[in-house]
């Protein structure tokens, strides 16, 4: 079932669509692109098949892969290297997070004079780029959680400040995503898990969000309800094709649900991941109750709002036991302990956590204190 | 409260900020647009402070407003020379429908070598245009209902065909929205209601459709809790700015929605417009029921969701009884046989209706005949 969608950007959805990569290489004048993938996705099928799509149609395409699972600015830095030598004219991003969030970074730095860290998603940094000069960008999502395919941003580790920086630019958007649910039907089921309860993540802290911002709210919704119906099946049978294209589509969705701002799971995720290079969709999986306890008392109307449209009874209880069960039937650990995560820096967290963009679109504008109290019980695996 | 959005184009909203669309002008280039909004708005304080704004800025705005309110061909044609005559370089369109409408077609139809007509949504009709001679449109809505200002698209009556044909190019859609909820207060209340209802069917529409769109199905079904909660409010207090803004983006999201596609409401009000030169949003509040009603059988299990979203008591005859209540409470006439429109040309309708692109995606592919019985059914004010 092909489909194309024009927002939030062009979007061909369909089972063998990465099939159509050259064509869109030349639509968007790209004849030698570099295709930026993790190290895992280099070996596979898929990618020698979009190297030979391309190459079958005149389009030469390179491979650069030497990115880490958090990339970091120092991997940002070989691949605009690799992106100057090879004279290339654009950017094909492949992957989960890693190979879309470093090929989007990748091409918004590749031609300027200013550093990636000068466009450090703070104040208006990203100014500091000349537009003009940020190649196109075509992206291609193996795995539905982070959303990056759809984001006008990547988080990048910055390894000198022991942090994640969110690499800003509006034209980091890619100009063309193809989601194909047929390069998603590999993915073992722990990450399928971790992933797609990312993406939930997403929509959950978009919707608790107190910005205005209407659209995003019904894109969440639909976004969850989605998660809700597929992300089971899609855990327990990776090839039921329906189940990975509606988590495909459900991650695009969160992500373009969060412009309406994230909140303390992530602005938690990022200095956990920084510090102890943990998956990124575990962390907010594993954090995401606790966050909805310390946050209750701002989005009970909310949430009960949400369990209504998911057929729950429509209560904060009854909403959180659901996310409880969803964690146990995909096979998430319950606290942050289970993944080798202890209490020794939990002060630091705290501090890291409320410095973080997240924290300030949260539903409460907890302190540090309350962030390491949340990581405490988040570890420990109370609920204070 | 200010905030801008990006999708699905640039979007300000706030109250005043129509004041920035000198600015707005600079950023997309424009030194000399043409403003072209209905003889209406020409006359009104705002469209004179809009040209006041420019003029101080150095932005030599000129006005065209000589349009029906179905903006006919001949409409856009007399626009179009008023732009190559003074050199426009960009259009601002401001108004309900009839001026964001006729804007759009002046603008992609100026530059061209092929007539509006080439540019009906027919096919791939679309390439006729040369994209790069299209250009920028900023669209300031007066009304909440059409939409038109995030849309890609304009409806204008084919004079000679006795048709309202729809012209598409995707670069109709402006480059940026101002949404300044002050320009709607002044809107009578029975205008308020109808257009209310038109952003309504749009939502409503595109939530039934059977194309696969989830992100389209979410806006919808916020879009629709909008004008539940606001719609009431906005015509009983024409001052109550936060229903007045609730509703300007609920209008927004019902036309972003409707890119998953319309149905039968709108493949009928588009000839009974054509023919009758009727209220456009007011047609499809009358016939809402008695599609409803029509498509039944095809919606039912959405209808329920739809409802307990709503709050309302989850099944189809209540959310049928919640659309005629509003009809009721905001005084839409119960059938068309109160705006005089009999049954003279009903078999001709039904041939229109089905015709309509927006007969292609109702949930059921209705007959001509059928679509008769829906229209003699809306006049006379039965069921069936």
């Amino acid at each position: 079932m092909n489909i194309n969608w024009n927002y939030p950007t062009a979007m061909r959805n369909g089972e063998g669509r990465v099939n159509e990569i050259a064509a869109i290489c030349k639509e968007f004048g790209m004849t030698t692109p570099l295709l930026v993938t993790d190290p895992g996705l280099a070996a596979l099928d898929m990618t020698k098949n979009i190297l030979a799509c391309c190459k079958k149609e005149g389009i030469h395409a390179a491979l650069f892969s030497d990115i880490k699972p958090n990339p970091t600015g120092t991997n940002v830095e070989s691949g605009i290297q690799a992106y100057l030598e090879g004279k290339h004219d654009g950017v094909i991003a492949l992957g989960g997070g890693s190979g879309l969030d470093a090929g989007k970074a990748i091409a918004v730095a590749a031609n300027q004079t200013c550093s990636l860290w000068d466009l450090e998603d703070v104040g208006d940094n990203w100014l500091n780029a000349d537009p003009e000069k940020i190649p196109p960008i075509v992206a291609i999502p193996t795995t539905a959680g982070t959303g990056s395919e759809v984001g006008r941003a990547s988080v990048i580790v910055n390894e000198a400040e022991e942090k994640k920086a969110i690499i800003f630019h509006p034209k980091m958007l890619p100009g063309c995503v193809i989601l194909d649910a047929e390069l998603t039907t590999g993915l073992p089921a722990s990450l399928t898990a971790a992933t797609g309860m990312d993406a939930l993540s997403h929509s959950l802290e978009a919707f608790c969000s107190p910005v205005y911002h209407p659209m995003a709210e019904g894109i969440a919704i639909e976004g969850i309800r989605l998660v809700k119906e597929y992300l089971p099946t899609a855990v327990k049978e990776g090839s039921n094709i329906e189940a990975r294209r509606q988590m495909l589509v459900a991650s695009t969705m969160g992500a373009t649900a969060f412009q309406r701002g994230l909140g303390a799971m992530h602005a938690l995720a990022h200095p956990l991941g920084a510090i102890y290079d943990a998956h990124h969709g575990m962390l907010n999986a594993i954090l995401m109750p606790y966050v909805l306890v310390a946050n209750r008392s701002a989005i009970e109307p909310q949430i009960e709002r949400l369990a209504r449209y998911l057929s729950l009874p429509s209560d904060f209880d009854h909403f959180l036991q659901w996310v409880l069960d969803l964690r146990e039937e995909i096979g998430i650990h319950e606290n942050l302990s289970m993944i080798g995560i202890n209490e020794e820096r939990v002060g630091e967290l705290g501090e890291m956590a409320v410095a973080d963009p997240s924290a300030s679109t949260n539903p409460i504008l907890h302190s540090a204190n309350d962030y390491s109290q949340i990581v405490t019980n988040a570890i420990r695996g109370e609920f204070g």
